[in-house]
């Protein structure tokens, strides 16, 4: 399925890895936050204990293109971010500039460095709205301080992971590699998009440094500009497979597809095949133009040249909803490019996680907080909490429950939950197993495992997708809400909290 | 009007400078490109004199959200790259692994710089549809590998200056600050969004890492957290208000703004009026409710109070409807702060800029190349042209004009040209003055003039909106179509083009 692109680096995880550190370290995005944050943790700094604990939780509330599921993305980044993090002297010189912080918490940030606990979902894991994906336990100033470049490695990676797996899905099978560096937000909405798009599921990316440093096959051929080079269309493409016999996708459109664009390919097609070169990799790209039309049209005049093993890729804002119209139509079509409307996510280009304080220390226990609001589903969830997915005999994920953090849960028999959308129910699980979905993934400030490749988180989505979540969930129309459900205890917790601060 | 923002770094210009430097520089953006263009590149090293220059135009063809114009933003960034661009080993070494380069390119890979000349409009001009607001001129290596960076730059800085001169219109007059960091795409989209953003008319940012780079104004106080981590919000409040009198912007609405948030506040202003504390910024921030109703109400309760100075700031999904709605109902603001709809141009978050070869040198002449499309719009402008703004005598700009490089243009008298969707028409430009859009950046790989800085592009955007631009260009609906006319020569040698190319 892939010869089309190049399956790179896999040989250079330990280089690659350096190297991808050194992206971040020498960046440093310590200062890639909101001011508010450095106002409060000022204020933090001056008023309070700087022992005390805290916990925010992170989740978010709605899937993005209303549908059944989001992919939980961007946690490798949020790790090499908090590890890293620290104020250069010129970071606290513009913070002294500004004039509104004490010298005594600027010195305290010049000696910065995340000593708190992290736990999170593993990276790829199949999410739903309002479960904490990630925990972080830290002393008051540090867990303020990291806000906003946790939010926006997730809000960002997991929006592209979510829709790149809606695109792939929609291809049936066949690979789509992310051609949309060019109409990205700027250079790392490119290159960490690529890598979420590749954990979506995504085949290739066109995007070098990402190949480079997440391990991603790589794809690309010829643009137009190669075809007006030249004095005309055919000696465009005789060049191009002079040089790359092997990976010979040429591009039909710059005149005129089917009277001028395919014949010219077939003609060098032919030419190769007189030669007894045999291609590993060839065909045709169309990136406009009616392409249901063309591909099938494209693909009986590649047939009836005897090149029934042409590859006919497509290009051109091309999304889950187009891939689906031209195969409905049958198009005939070996592999997609995509580029803009995955890229930024054009049908909604916003993930909403958010950052929620959910519980203080005093005098040496985490008390819980809550946030209320006008809407219910804005009301927070208090308190320190495990998440843990519930499946039945099938293996097939069920729901995902809340419980209070280390109350213990025993599906051997019988188990009564709440549901909290409709808590009058009377609901249980019978035949089922948990899984604990949050792992420590930060203890004190220090990594406590090794975190997966690209493609291991890879793997592990589509796992998930196969075996474990529901089809129902993934269609587009009208998803199968997932539940999540509280334990008795967590709920009569949270209802408690809810009638003490009315 | 920016009091309640810092008006920060004014002092460190060339420090920031250096600075700014150093992030592009410690990248290494060089491998931020689509593999196609190294493919190509390969291929033209191969087999074409190096030494053979071409031309590519930056045009793009609509503007987004069905506007009458575009900023072209983006320019320092590129220019930056252009001066940095190289190769280290280890991306020679990746290269290599992907075995399709021969190894005399990459031997000249590793000795790469731009040596090309840089034609580009100056940064912050306001932009039209299919007029080339970048031509690149370099051997055809070179101008081929930096396609993908120069259009990224502008696309995602463009789109976001564009979309924020919206938002800030829809204001009328009152500041606007970017909140967007946490749903922008990734640190870049928060960073160079911001200073898109700011360029676009935003007051200020709460991304310290923009005000620290681009010596952008920030601004922040609390967010929810402040006021859940203490026992009591009036708690909160009195903290707040003791470390930050003269920035004291209390967020009013974590559990009622009217029954409690306000009642509060006011409270704490109280407090503090009544110890003799004249604050120089005080007010409520609220994010989420009925905004407009909530204003109006606190507005009102504040002025009762006594607290007639107070500043009223909303957030909570914010853009320029939005914004339009709540002044059309009557709501009291004095500042807004805008996220997400801002920092990713959620109503339409794609800018389609191209980069379109133009002309190939032949025995020492550029001559024209032009790519065809089955829809006119899409047909390119072929050739090297210049491009001028053509002004009334009140010193409005009433259309832009393509010529040949070089051509004379004398508008002492009556001018005629062609209006390319209209060529039957009989069109002149009487009274006029023109001024030449593209400038010279880059010579031969050096820099030639100094580039403003972000503040000075802001107000050169703002002046060329107030002065130039018709006001029935800028509004929302429906705007006037600014017209792209052509000089006879120019619009002959095009049709003489087609004729030859069909």
């Amino acid at each position: 399925m892939l010869e089309w692109c190049q399956d790179s680096n896999e040989h250079l995880p330990d280089q690659r890895r350096g190297e991808f550190m050194r992206i971040y370290d020498e960046r440093n995005v310590s200062m890639m936050m909101d001011l508010y944050e450095m106002t409060m943790a000022n204020g933090y700094y001056l008023l309070e204990n700087q022992d005390t604990h805290v916990a925010f939780d992170v989740f978010y509330r709605r899937n993005p293109d209303s549908a059944g599921f989001a992919i939980f993305t961007g946690l490798e980044q949020i790790v090499e971010y908090l590890e890293g993090l620290h104020f250069d002297p010129e970071d606290i010189d513009y913070l002294r500039s500004l004039g509104q912080f004490d010298e005594s918490f600027l010195s305290y940030l010049a000696d910065f460095c995340f000593s708190g606990d992290l736990y999170a979902f593993p990276e790829g894991t199949i999410m739903y709205p309002n479960e904490p994906v990630i925990t972080v336990v830290a002393p008051l100033v540090e867990a303020q301080l990291i806000e906003t470049e946790l939010l926006t490695q997730i809000n960002h990676q997991s929006l592209i992971a979510t829709k790149a797996r809606r695109i792939v899905r929609s291809a049936e099978g066949r690979p789509v590699s992310d051609f949309g560096a060019r109409r990205a937000h700027n250079n790392d909405a490119a290159i960490y998009g690529a890598r979420a798009a590749y954990i979506g599921g995504v085949a290739a990316t066109a995007t070098v440094s990402s190949g480079q440093h997440f391990g991603i096959p790589v794809s690309g051929t010829m643009a137009h500009s190669w075809v007006m080079f030249y004095k005309n269309e055919l000696e465009s493409f005789r060049k191009f497979a002079s040089i790359y016999p092997d990976n010979c996708i040429l591009l039909v459109d710059t005149y005129d597809v089917l009277h001028q664009g395919l014949p010219n390919a077939i003609q060098v097609f032919t030419e190769m095949r007189d030669r007894g070169i045999a291609s590993k990799n060839y065909g045709i790209r169309i990136d406009s133009g009616d392409l249901a039309y063309l591909t099938a049209r494209s693909r009986k005049m590649l047939d009836e040249a005897g090149f029934t093993d042409a590859k006919i890729i497509i290009s051109n804002s091309l999304d889950e909803y187009t891939i689906r119209s031209i195969l409905d139509q049958g198009g005939q079509v070996d592999a997609f490019g995509v580029g803009e409307r995955l890229i930024t996510s054009r049908s909604e280009p916003v993930f909403g996680a958010v950052y929620k304080l959910c519980a203080v220390e005093e005098d040496g226990q985490m008390i819980p907080r809550i946030k209320l609001s006008e809407t219910p589903e804005k009301i927070t969830n208090p308190g320190l909490k495990d998440v843990y997915r519930i499946y039945d005999a099938d293996g097939h994920a069920v729901a995902d429950l809340i419980t209070r953090q280390g109350e213990e849960l025993d599906l051997s028999s019988r188990y009564d939950f709440v549901d909290p959308i409709k808590p009058w129910k009377r609901r249980a699980f019978e035949n089922c197993t948990a899984k604990k979905l949050q792992v420590k993934i930060i203890e004190a400030g220090k990594r406590t495992s090794q975190l997966p490749s690209a493609k291991e988180i890879a793997s592990y989505v589509d796992r998930q997708l196969r075996e474990e979540i529901w089809d129902t969930e993934q269609r587009f129309e009208n998803p199968h809400i997932h539940y999540l459900d509280m334990s008795p205890a967590y709920y009569e917790m949270k209802m408690d909290m809810l009638e003490t601060n009315r």
